[in-house]
């Protein structure tokens, strides 16, 4: 597996730099006969684009979504997938001082220790562009998971921003709906904690600072028996999802770390009887997931992201030569990352899950 | 890749089931002539080896390794490492309920529910006897980092309790040894607060209960430039390393959660000239990965332990029939994993990184 | 993937040396429920053991099969298949002048030039004990094949010696059974021209020479729609199998090297509706496979074995050195590989099958 | 591995239809640092371009490659490199008959039955066309066996027709150079055969019919120890390549098919002091592998690809509901394959060499 390919069965390849001509990704193993439209790609790229509200960056980029290949008369033909969005409002005048320096803890200088060079302008591979490919796939993953998945409940995957700071939001996540996610623009459900996190995201943007947070995602309707023990148990090809998105830095599903202060006998989750051939679960402290395999409750995880690392106020560095010297970033960059990360995580729940349900397929039928 | 094996070119597979004939380990694709004594995999397999104190499980197992391939005359031949132990104390009748019953909170409805088998004695493939195979596959991978890895500071992997339930030891990541980890039954460098662990422990095991907490380890020596952005990130495939471990629930590296709390400009971590040609940051609040990639800071990280699923207690669950029953588990169970979790900790982390060196070095030289 | 891993979803590692402890095998992937019993692993092994006949090696080794892992009550749990078996008769001894000298055309050169040191007992990895492994997995691999394969033809695979250096058997593909292969020592079904090829076989052991030849392979009832364009196509996939057996230096499908005399007028297939709703075609140039996917004809190929390479004849060549020298080798040979080679080709056509049925249910359900 | 994708390090995944917008290729894992000019990649899709000469398919393309992603300042950045050829001339309308009829040999059928749905213009999937990006992405591996390469001889790769139906060329392997083979359009470089080829090939056309052959490759200054035993082995992965191709039914390395009518002795290539540290062989009937590993002598092998199946003429077939019927293929075809199969044999075997240059600096540095 290259480090842009994610995936066994449902395989997404991803490709392009910030400032390079495009973006793009490649889905290859994707069943056969599904109805795709330009126009479901395209309306989750919005949620994801940039210059979308106040509170986001103001790179003006329309990420209009090109299918170049795999759809026949607007079916899946199961060959690769291909989509590309043109970069348009690339200004690299803007990182023209990166060029010399590394922005603290950005990807600039590992890139170049790795690499021995580096597309300097906005970040190049590491930009959070890179996740467009990411957000078109998912939308061909939902419709895998719409199509072959779970009896029951229909199958739907909501991720909504949880924490902006120490602003938490009080969320179900039984019973929370993308309506309630998009009906304000930093995608919290809880109306009231959404009006203060707005807020305090425009006070940091103002102090040319940054504000991290945590996003919850919940799938529901998720067959039983996804998951494939020992090391690509559904939880840890999830962490590796979450975790593989710019900023993350930590996962935790169901009781995750808050679960680590109770006693098993508070912990575990008791099974019950259901009615229907059903069996289910009182709680959920397990977060959907049993073993590594998921047991049919709704799977819930949590990631969180730091404060962007780019900010507008100057800050100590070193240079290309390793001398210090110091930076104030210019460009534009999202104070908050959290709106924009809920269509991504959204994306990576669906890529892992989707993947997971042909492997579950073609090993058990 | 299949459910049992784990990495791109230091390729670990591990087989086998609590109660059935041995467990093992396949080793594929390690760099040749290295030495490898048996006496250092077994040291290894002692320290996670149950019975081993009075707050682990009481199962009796020598866990006496052999070597089957890949060694000639003491050194690695390049051609697969093959390791077993044989399974002595499967006492299967302490299990002779669940083959009819689902403990809550285990691995048994989902495996049941995923393959339509299961084999229901001590867990069966989902037991922490699997890990076997991860740690002794560790100690190669320990030896690969140690020859071919970075210069200046020696490679040096140490994990240990950071918390149990709500007894949290202050340990500094950047000198904590090993001798320390073990200098206790708990595997706490923090000897006050192992002592109180202790006692926690004990009073739960009484209790028929059971506990959960932290494991937090730290790699020293890394070389800058591990980690292939944009899905097998370092931090990535860490998380995946340790979601994949039996009751793990969260992950975090560098800052973690807490981190969300702080603004861009406090998170950050500045650059500076050390000297040398070395390029260093101030605060390591990114846990040694930026951008996916290792900076040569100390990799630092987090896990998440649940409270032991099978405990000594009558439960509510469902039979295999799906009817309502309860459970009261038998058999012999560690009451905290996190001592024994130690050394898994440290094997995952060793498999990741040799891994991405090997990988790195492929790519890049 | 590792070089000694073999499928993606069907998954195969082998290991082991052949002057080692043992040699095994670690299936992954298989689908559960399907009945092993040990006997059948048992028969094929004794159809590749060495000293099973005058004309095969005299090595003497039981090869007695033991299952580790991966069976519960004699049904697969879809968990790791592991399997050893311990190498007995093996006298290094006899090897001590290749310690210092490279056979020619063996592999003994290429291995220290790549690994900087080799087990020079016997070969060691790159001996043809290795493929016990595989030939253990292939019968899972049948079984999976069996359970879930094509209507129609109950699925079969028979390969047998087609030609031993200028002796060619008149085989029809069509209706060839294993009785008639296995109804005498060289593995030919055409009982007149065995017997000369026995006879071709005993005077080349006499003159310390060896020979090659060709082995031809058919499968019967494999379901239409097999094989992942356009890399892993099933006569690609089949290829890589064949060309990783020892001694293999060639592969065709169908007409093969052959059908290139023919214009496509003459070569093409053409279809007939054989009623029922099956197409069929006329003739089977195609070899099963057409555009990379079966379509529900026989599958036929053949593979090239050149002459043993190990002979007991003085011959030029250099020491590890690196100076001229001779060689003249000692140890139990096969003075033609084809006889044994019949149940590894099978082996590995088993293996690519069952793999790419797995991958078309997962991908097309 | 998805079946669009190949390679292990180096790896390449192929996207697009024959009558869809475009065909690209993402390349995965590239070594940072190499100079790639867009010139280079377009010379040698010129030499793979239709309507390029009398004797291949007179569909006009320019094959334009656009680079997406990937190059700084024409350096490869080790970030995936993405290509693309927009489809001009693809006139779907000479293609109607297909829709409903299977063209006896090509893949329409087993397409259909895989999917149950197919791009019916011009093959979609299954048109050489999609070997555009094998031939783009074949450009940059051996950028990448240039810079890393071999000691000694400077790494080259040569492939060409060597025969034609049963017109056989002479050609040395040894000293072939692309000149010799670019010297006429059937790109033989035994000038009197070439030419008898050439009015060979214009007959069929006339006739409505098509011929196959036989390309053969190979490759100098191949460093010793590539290849990955035992399942990736170098000669296997090369045979899994060329069986990948269109219309290729057999392969062969170094002494193939002919050798086994050899003995041992006759067979058998010895060592010798080669004087300046290197140890060499007298003949190379190993074709430059042994046990699956390159040995410093040339890689020479040979691929057969059957004659063309679309033909104009008429054939018996049936149509998608099964029934009986005739076809009589209209569109612009290639009489015969390979003058333009040459540069895709390139192609792959550079893919193959290149990856495992890569694999074996990851494993043994």
């Amino acid at each position: 597996m290259g480090g842009s390919t994610f995936g066994t069965l449902f395989r997404v390849t991803t490709w392009g730099e910030s400032h390079g001509p495009a973006v793009g990704v490649v889905i290859d193993g994707c069943p056969p006969r599904l109805p795709i439209a330009i126009e479901e790609i395209q309306r989750e790229l919005d949620r994801r684009r940039p210059g979308q509200s106040a509170i986001t960056t103001q790179r003006r980029e329309t990420d209009e979504v090109e299918i170049l290949s795999g759809l026949h008369e607007g079916l899946t033909q199961g060959t690769p997938i291909a989509m590309m969005v043109r970069n348009q409002d690339a200004r690299g005048g803007d990182y023209e001082e990166m060029r010399d320096k590394f922005r603290p803890s950005h990807a600039d200088f590992t890139y170049q220790a790795k690499y021995g060079i580096r597309a300097w302008q906005g970040g190049g591979r590491a930009s959070a562009r890179e996740t467009i490919g990411r957000v078109a796939a998912g939308v061909v993953a939902r419709k895998v998971l719409a199509a072959v998945g779970g009896a029951g409940v229909p199958f739907d995957i909501v991720a909504y921003v949880k924490r902006v700071q120490n602003l938490e939001a009080d969320v179900d996540p039984a019973s929370v709906t993308t309506a309630a996610v998009d009906s304000n623009i930093v995608r919290c459900p809880d109306a009231a904690v959404a009006a203060r996190m707005i807020d305090l995201i425009g006070e940091a943007r103002k102090a040319g600072d940054s504000l991290g947070g945590v996003v919850e995602a919940v799938a529901r309707g998720v067959p039983v028996g996804l998951g494939e023990p020992v090391f690509d148990k559904l939880d840890a090809d999830l962490a590796k999802a979450m975790l593989s998105l710019p900023a993350a830095k930590g996962f935790e599903i169901g009781s995750g770390f808050a679960g680590t202060f109770l006693t098993g006998s508070q912990h575990n989750d008791p099974f019950y009887n259901a009615g229907g051939g059903h069996v289910r679960t009182r709680t959920n402290r397990s977060g959907g997931v049993q073993g590594g395999i998921s047991n049919g409750e709704d799977v819930v995880l949590r990631v969180a992201f730091k404060p962007t690392a780019t900010i507008l106020r100057e800050q100590q560095t070193v240079d290309v030569n390793g001398q210090d010297t110091t930076i104030k970033a210019r460009g534009r960059h999202d104070p908050c990352v959290l709106p924009r990360a809920v269509p991504m995580v959204e994306a990576m729940m669906a890529l892992v899950l989707a993947d997971h349900l042909l492997r579950q397929r073609g090993q058990c039928g």
